[in-house]
């Protein structure tokens, strides 16, 4: 998952795409970067690290000019380290750069074809790189010195025909201005909004609504599915939808786990969707165990906490928050003579033991994945005196990979894949184990906006909305995360840095 | 606020001490510092910044040894800065290094009699490194080529005569041992507890038992008020009463504020005393408006959370995350040619405005000083469409200087000082502001611990239990904050870093 | 001026790319980089600063490959600052990265053609990154999938039709090899040579002869004007003639200044001609003032020593190394409340009095382009003691810009410019000035190999070998030189750090 | 070897003692540190590095005061790393600093008195942290709240009958003023001078008189041996005798290597002594061979420069500089998979085969120690084509080690250790070896001032003037350097990090 950001500004951007990018560092700490356009030159800082310790004043005295764009990346297998920040670059044609959210299912097909038609050379495993050369050719092919919003609409679309995947893009067009588009299917969130100012309106384009609250931007809406936006240089503002069967299909991770919640997306409130989980997840037990034995509800925080809420509440039990999130987190240190301690998850969890002591809790998540957590917090909570251990997720059981952008273990790491609920509750030994059933998780998001026709939900039934992730896809993409993850190992994390731009 | 750690162990304690600092951070962010001794030489590392930041790998090889001491630092006015970096060190006697919580009310008598009598230099502003040559006098007194445990706490009655005000310290004593000891009113706090080793008994000694918690170690119990505790460098445990008329005084405000939940401070649960404010306010709030029209109970985050959970659930409304809090905070750049920006409250929390949108909101806060946040706060809730903004403060309107530790604002800068509670709510912008009662807060610390004989509760109430702190000393005081608090702002950020040690 | 350096190895080529920049470090202190390619994808270090500096471990790990290139830059006026560090890189055709060492004067011809005839971005002012565009246009024209040497040299020969100016070059691509090429008039220096290893032969191409000496490769001579040579990824070595009429025409300022005295350039080893330049300056004292009351000759270090001994030697007198060099330099604080210090000629030149005092002394120098430190050193002689002060210049009068990448200062700084030898002489406060003819200098480089038809002596004598510099480039060269200044000046030394490729 | 200085100056001396330590590094190259002292309190920046990469402007701007001390240090065996940069701190008696170049053979027992009198800790192996608590005890002696000139004075007479060894010290006593005094044998050098400014008179205290002469001020004498000067903060200047019997004894070895040619030491002009090295050194060749074949002289920069071009002249041959030195050198990284590549001396020095090709070569250095440098230069100069190689050094042969400051290799490791200089010739592969005479070299130096009754030659002869010097203690010298050697090689280059003071 990562951020990204664009905005076209009456003074200069820097400021704004910082503060921006601090309100989606959430959505990636691997890396951030931004550029910007001065009177036709492009300025850029780029490098591994929080927002907060990648720019300092000299970098934000040269990232000068009235548009720009930004991002912050997560780390992916085999695709961490600095080579990969984003923006992109390329300079022919015009000088353009490209922030990206999402994955690319047909990356290897397109770094092909891109050097059978173009010669262009992609210096990294990034299929962002690969979508920039994409779209440059695209744009290149229309052939004009200058081009028009209708030239640009007509590259997205030629894009559009070619992409496969998940992709929410923001791209700095040198001297002409800030292009941002969605996938036919919209699974990754990007919005718009505007600003008025003394010298005239601003337009930012973001993953996230909450990046336009807080600098004060008003929400328009969001990019509908296969739509580009185009704002030039100067703030006019062109948008079209350039798909052939656009079709909003969310992915519904976003509310489960990665959004923030005062984030609204696709019309629906991330919070209310966690609170209505909770309801619903709270319905589900009283109807499963209408004489529970819960004494108190226990979020692990911080992303459960609010479903946990709304589940103590509709159980009519105690919400107690007995788990501490420490948020100060060291680092491991490896000392000659001495073995290697893997931090515990109790250097990030502490309980309260009054609160587990004699009682039946019962702890919320937002998901399990690979499980490993869950056991120790169990373990944990079991030390701390607890008589029985339940566990609840406020979303169904992961069982399938993410190939949309959201880095998930291999399916074999998936604690899930191949197991029943029994099953799985034994391994991370819980007294009972409530998953969310998927029409539920459905509902609380759909309740949220009614127009809203489907939601990527691959991980939980396997469903790809793009339709060409098949079996042999999947395998492949196992086995290249099985490979990039060794690699990274015998290499070390700062050993992928490389070119800077393409 | 600082936090201090001391540990006496079987095998190196680098790694250890890193990691309860790194439990401790939230008692102070401004400068961490760590000091071991090995074959009788001490190693050290202090500077300014976060644990995290402070040490790295190739520090920690150095600081070798089986004892040591810790230190995390809070920023208070006009003592900022690395040369204020703890732990402080002497060389005579014997080489002693030490770390303290609290403040002395009599540093400048002391700081002259040092002179007098020893030609001691104190090079720094700290009381810390006013009381580590007090203590290095009185051991030196002891005339011992090596000291004995009676020889050691005979110094600590010493200083114990000599020092006035709060103080929980630990000291590193080079070849013997280390040494830890409470002022009489134990204002402080300060818990000491134990570890098995294949290798033997380890003790630690921490300002919360949070540290002792996550690093393994079994809570013995606290250090009593007045008492010192010296462990010997073979792992011999020795404890003496070493004051005349020691009266546990704990602070509250570590209760209200400072300290984390999962801590158990002097036989209370920090948690339990928060959830119990909670529940006191709501009873107040019940007695005074039986018939409220609260809708929804919001807490500002985090500290209020615990008190305000219960509150909700006692007052029968619902509990509603409101306020997001920006986890990452991006610094403020002064740009030429642009105004500078003040970081609004608004980048440090963002309103979910469905949860205030018409509705008449109770917001809580832990307490209140200078109020300017709240005014935010509450303007902020009133934008995101709430009908009626009520704010309660988990502890009593604060009026009076903290005098032991904990930095406060001018008297003047206090919201509280001089105006009535209608006055303040006008202030502050809400329709009605509830203050906790002192003694309902006191009850909700006491009824954790019966034998806690009294409180510190000068910021409330102006009675400083030390007995010495008159109208003069707090002019005095008030003075220095103000001149401190010029230099510091021309001369910036950095400009203190002096002498490590002394 | 520039060094460059390329290497086609059998293993890893990072390390002797490393210290082949070492060896030319003299070339360049401003920035450094290394773009190695390692199965198809290119890594890149550069940054501003010494290579010592700008490489660390962690960058060396990441630049795999058996070939690469490297850069040390020098900073001009206007084109300081690490935007500009070297090696460029484009994507398209292949992927392509160049270093270059000289200076086109067609630069804002080629940069619009570029524009209309690809839609190229040129991101910064450098005419590297124009001449990396051309010669990847020129490629692209070819229109190969897999460029065969004989694709490559037509390409270069298409750059020798539009370029004009001095160029060294060295490029990389990606999959495919190194090239090299020199300018028609062979203007700026480029050897090759090729070293024995157990896997096979390796090749380097470098701006002098002393990088492959130190590197135990054997020089196999020196790339003719016009000449590109391509050694494939596999090692083989392929050579031609690309330009129509080429005329070696090399820049006699490298013998006077520029060069080390190890190097052997186009035959003529740099030393030798410097032990000339004295002899021959000797004669022309000998021959105006035979009865010369010279006492002693006293060179101005480093560069003037080897004349200066040689001028002592004829002349008869004696040589005494009476200004010592201070080889570390301290930066220069702005301390607030003091003055602005110029660092003095003083802190980096000492007198040893006694060599002066009552002494008629002869100070030589390599060459006087400003004339302000000249007439510092002189007074600094005169406060010595010194009776009287002569001056001697290894190298006559500068007099005009030079146009093929050495930085000089705008003609009107020229102390030469418009002015006598006696009124320079005046200018300088020496009691005798004697500049080395022209045909003296010719000659001392020229009797190193007669085979060198022409040197370019443009800064003495105004004659610039590729036929298109004329008064109008003349005065557009001195306003940009102004301009760009001025806005180095406001923005300061790390406010150009831009994109670093494109 | 090690550089300081001093300065009590009418406003901030930091730039000021900046200035003289970049003076000052070539004495070392290790670390440096430098103390002020402002209205009593005490400022330090001290680090590993060199001059110019450890101070930074906000380290500038926190030295603070009127006067202070600097140091830069030379690593020795055992003693590098950052915990022994200086100037040390100790607190008691008022605050002193001190910085010295030396070092003291009763290290051990002085520390063992330390203890025993004073309980003063000694944290580091440094003697100077030794000499520092000396001093402070003698101080502290006096007994006065505020100490006399007379007081300071009776101090140093005591430090004076207590260490042995050689030292030349400047300490600053906060508030009070600045200390400077030289051993009784005057082993290591010391001047002092004065500037006149607008507010008075500034005096500076400095290693070498160079120092004095690029900051302006005026060279008032050598320190005496056995003499304190001290500086109050008000600029009053005393003096004063302090030891019994006070015998000049400068180190020899300074005039040979260590100094920079420009100072002026004891009344010696560096510079000439080297001169008239190289003249009887000539003398001495014309002596043994009258017929000698030798073409060139040809001397290994940089040191050995002067002695060389008088020999040449006083041969009668060519002085040729052949060897040209790299002024620019890199490190050595370790890459996995390639073998450690030792920098040979061909990275330092690359030879001008035109210049050695079939002639009788004369090369010349300043001493020879352990000879494996000498042997690569020769075979180098084999390769290059020389006929014959005779090698000639400015010193006699050293034969053993150094124990007051100087830092050399285990006896075992000095070439000239037990052999003839025959053996050593052919163990080099030189065709003839010639030493200076220690008579001569005496007599180089001794003529420059014939004041100065001794020069201590030890490392020639054997004789060290202190007396306490005795082959068990060399014994034991040789035991720890080599033991130390081995812990730094353990503990890599950072490990030594400790206390900043004591």
């Amino acid at each position: 998952m990562c951020g990204i950001v664009g905005i076209v500004g009456k003074s200069n951007v820097n400021v704004a795409l910082y503060d921006a990018l601090t309100m989606l560092q959430h959505r990636g700490q691997d890396a951030a970067g931004i550029m910007t356009c001065h009177k036709g030159k492009l300025a850029q800082q780029k490098a591994v690290g929080l927002v907060k310790d990648v720019f300092r004043t000299r970098h934000m005295q040269r990232l000068e000019g009235n548009m720009g764009i930004g991002h912050v990346r997560y780390p992916t297998a085999g695709s961490s380290g600095p080579a990969l920040a984003q923006p992109f670059y390329v300079n022919s044609p015009y000088g353009i750069a490209l922030a990206h959210n999402g994955n690319l299912t047909n990356t290897e097909q397109l770094r092909k074809d891109l050097f059978l038609s173009d010669l262009r050379h992609i210096n990294t495993e990034s299929d962002s790189e690969v979508l920039l050369n994409v779209l440059a050719h695209e744009i290149q092919e229309q052939g004009k010195l200058r081009p028009t919003p209708e030239d640009i609409f007509k590259a997205v679309a030629g894009v559009n025909k070619r992409a496969r995947g998940g992709y929410a893009v923001v791209a700095l067009l040198s001297n002409y201005g800030v292009l941002a588009f969605r996938d036919p299917n919209g699974i990754r969130p990007l919005v718009f909004g505007v600003r008025e100012t003394e010298k005239g309106q601003e337009y930012m384009i973001a993953s996230e609504s909450v990046a336009l609250d807080v600098l004060g931007f008003k929400l328009i809406r969001d990019v509908a599915p296969g739509e580009a936006i185009y704002i030039t240089t100067d703030g006019e503002f062109h948008s079209l939808q350039c798909a052939d069967n656009p079709r909003l299909s969310p992915c519904i991770f976003e509310h489960v786990y990665f959004a923030r919640p005062d984030s609204i997306m696709d019309g629906v409130s991330v919070y209310k969707a966690r609170l209505r989980q909770g309801e619903k997840l709270a319905e589900k037990i009283l109807s499963l165990r209408p004489d529970h034995d819960i004494d108190v509800v226990i979020p692990i925080p911080d992303s459960s906490r609010v479903a946990g809420q709304a589940m103590a509440h509709n159980l009519g039990v105690k919400f107690r928050e007995g788990l501490v999130k420490n948020r100060y987190i060291g680092r491991t240190f490896i000392m000659p003579g001495q073995k290697l301690r893997k931090k515990s998850v109790r250097q990030k969890l502490n309980p309260i033991d009054l609160e587990f002591r004699g009682k039946n809790v019962l702890l919320v998540d937002d998901s399990i994945v690979r499980g490993t957590t869950c056991q120790q917090i169990i373990q944990m909570a079991r030390d701390a005196g607890a008589n029985k251990v339940y566990f609840a997720s406020a979303a169904p059981a992961v069982k399938y990979p993410n190939v949309y952008g959201i880095d998930m273990p291999s399916v074999d790491e998936l604690i899930a894949h191949g197991r029943t609920d029994d099953e799985i509750a034994k391994e991370i030994g819980a007294d009972w184990l409530i998953y969310q059933d998927l029409e539920d998780l459905i509902a609380a998001s759909g309740e949220g906006n009614p127009n809203v026709p489907k939601f990527d939900c691959a991980v939980f039934d396997g469903k790809y909305v793009t339709g060409d992730v098949d079996e042999a896809y999947l395998e492949r993409l196992d086995a290249a995360r099985n490979d990039s993850a060794q690699t990274l190992d015998s290499v070390g994390d700062d050993a992928m840095m490389g070119i800077h731009n393409s």
